[in-house]
């Protein structure tokens, strides 16, 4: 078994920014000696995302609007917003922690063949939510060398 | 280690629907010859989404009310509601890639003594959101064909 | 490969509450045999859910208030609030089964060198939902004893 984690860094461009990765994955995977298994691709950070879209610029546009709509900049309620003494500042993000978590960190997808398994429409994302800052995000690649994997072919159901 | 990915059709009943399929995963593992590992479930669209929830017809109702309140099917604000030249169509269906974003495209879980682990109401649900259509989901499954897994039991915490 | 998993019980203290779980997940990593691989932590239940988010105390406090304004305690439109023959009670927790939805069941996290791979700030939660109740979660732990691991290094992107 062969177990590699790689660790990616991305500047982002702005304080919310869809950030297509999926072409770096893929690489990555191409590149692996791991012929039959599993890659997952992971944030380091809690005011960042990673998910999977179709990847059209409105589409994105629509999913920062949706992450805005869900949980506005700025809320009266939001307690995290005061003096934070481990970071020196003011805490005013709450509305990115909490897009975070709607988002979640990661995504896994099958390597078969050497390849990502993806559907055709599936673009993978780092979501930055709290940018733009000098970001890492890990490409997990575990599995062997040798085809190990059985297509099984696809299977009418329900 | 043994990985397989099978490819499941699943034609969808209505635009949106919770298709349990918790059976199909739970047959594919008792097929397959893994022992001991993992299973992901995992659908190959931007549309759909992969959830885990209570197999109760009324959460399930519930959670479709959830996801048209969360993202509504019409917004005047939606950019991605034009003419798109790559599909020959017009692109009117915002609502089910912010739909998809919130519940996630894949689940895993582990496999032990050739079975899944699930917890006793834990079902597996394809979630159509922008059907009716033929669509094909991936069931993954990776270990071992011997048992390697050690049970270590309940440990009491907090 | 080895393949563990733990069932890790946890008494939650109220009907809603974010439980930091970090170091039962790093010590369970370090006292498993697996140098190289990967770790889950998935609950069991469906008005849970696993989430990762930055260890604070208001963040913590903003993303229940999150999640209440998600999905409200009570709304009328429910379906899923009558009496339940499989209880032997009335069903009255859909917001809490949709939260579970929002948040998702599972997160994974590289191992290497023996250790979990976490960004400084990721702390991983057990989020109750529905509580206070007995609880259980999984540590799934997989992997080879020996590294196999090979840190590939930071390398510029984007």
């Amino acid at each position: 078994m062969i177990s590699q984690v790689l660790r990616i860094a991305v500047d982002t461009p702005s304080d919310t920014a869809m950030i297509e990765i999926t072409e770096t994955v893929k690489q990555a995977v191409l590149e692996s000696p791991v012929a039959s298994g599993v890659v997952w691709v992971t944030t380091t950070h809690t005011t960042t995302g990673i998910t999977v879209n179709e990847g059209l610029p409105d589409v994105e546009a629509d999913l920062i609007a949706m992450l805005r709509r869900f949980a506005p900049t700025e809320d009266p309620a939001y307690l995290h917003a005061r003096w934070l003494p481990s970071d020196g500042a003011m805490a005013i993000n709450s509305a990115t922690h909490q897009r975070a978590a709607l988002l979640g960190p990661q995504v896994a997808f099958p390597i078969e063949n050497g390849s990502v398994v993806l559907g055709s429409r599936q673009c993978i994302y780092f979501a930055e939510l709290d940018g733009p800052l000098r970001r890492t995000y890990l490409i997990h690649i575990l599995g062997e060398a040798s085809p190990t994997s059985t297509d099984l072919g696809e299977s009418a159901q329900h």
